[in-house]
């Protein structure tokens, strides 16, 4: 599950049972300690949450999904972070389109959160069908989405929930670089495991 | 009526009794003296065509029309010229978007044409809808080009044809210009006169 949360300032995100991945949009979260600004990120594993604090009004994108186990895995540990500070990978190469991966690339986790940066024009170097499922929203600039034979043109704060096996695709359009934070379920068997 | 020609070395152009706009994609044509090479125009008033003789290998936009006259004004005179002296002016003040005018603004022409070249990310800044048709031939990069509520992927090569009143939009994608060559109908009442 993906949501926006709106936090006023001394207010208090209560945590939840489910692991969660917060990334802030703006203002600034408290969080264990550590004081995260637009762009700086927190996971809490199933269980072990922990309250978020706003120092000031704040909004941030909260992910939340059942923890699904892997053999042989021992579940992850709570960590944060901040974008900036995550060095970005061109798209199969493509200098144009740069992917982030907020999430260790660690098979305890049962999801993904990437933020892909594209300068405009770029694309999408395909469609895509693929058996993850994805939770997108558009953090800023824009560009046109298509779905199956939709094609919708999408701007900063638009969500889009795209189901398994949907055919997608993105091209960034306008004078500044559009960027998205991007959600999808990895690391799990689609079809032996339960989803 | 717009097609596209190809021509042999030393083969010629027929004339045409109809109102002709040439535009050389590729190769070298002679016209009237002049040799026109990719980029160059020439145009025939109805009645006044001449053969067009291929000085090498060529490929040209073929634009024919039936005249259609404007009390108070003279049929045009033939002219021919070059893209690359043709100064560009920018879309509604946007320097992403550049348009070139092949055809003088003067209304005893009953048509006009024009390049339109975009920067990657570029697009046009509404959904336009009018009474004019297009004949559209996309010269090189690409995009997308919604008619109606269709999206459609071009590239260089393509032609489409927009009919009177069709709702269309583009947007230019990749890491080059898109350009393309536009003809519409124009200078004359959609309604209290003849198509």
């Amino acid at each position: 599950m993906s949501r926006l949360r709106q936090v006023e300032a001394h207010g208090v995100m209560e945590p939840t049972s489910l692991q969660r991945f917060i990334y802030v949009l703006e203002g600034r979260l408290e969080a264990s300690g550590d004081t995260l600004s637009a762009g700086g990120f927190v996971y809490y594993p199933a269980g072990q949450g922990q309250p978020l604090r706003a120092a000031s009004p704040a909004r941030a994108a909260v992910i939340e999904k059942s923890y699904q186990p892997l053999n042989g895995f021992i579940a992850p540990r709570p960590f944060c972070g901040c974008e900036s500070e995550v060095a970005p990978q061109p798209l199969l190469g493509d200098p144009t389109l740069e992917v982030r991966s907020l999430v260790p690339a660690d098979a305890s986790f049962d999801f993904a959160i990437n933020t892909m940066t594209y300068q405009p024009g770029a694309t999408l170097p395909m469609v895509e069908i693929h058996f993850m499922e994805h939770g997108l929203l558009m953090l800023s600039g824009g560009g046109i989405y298509r779905l199956g034979e939709h094609w919708y043109p999408v701007t900063a704060g638009d969500f889009i929930w795209m189901a398994p096996y949907c055919p997608q695709w993105f091209g960034a359009l306008g004078k500044t670089p559009a960027k998205y934070l991007i959600y999808k379920d990895w690391n799990r068997h689609p079809v032996n495991e339960e989803r």
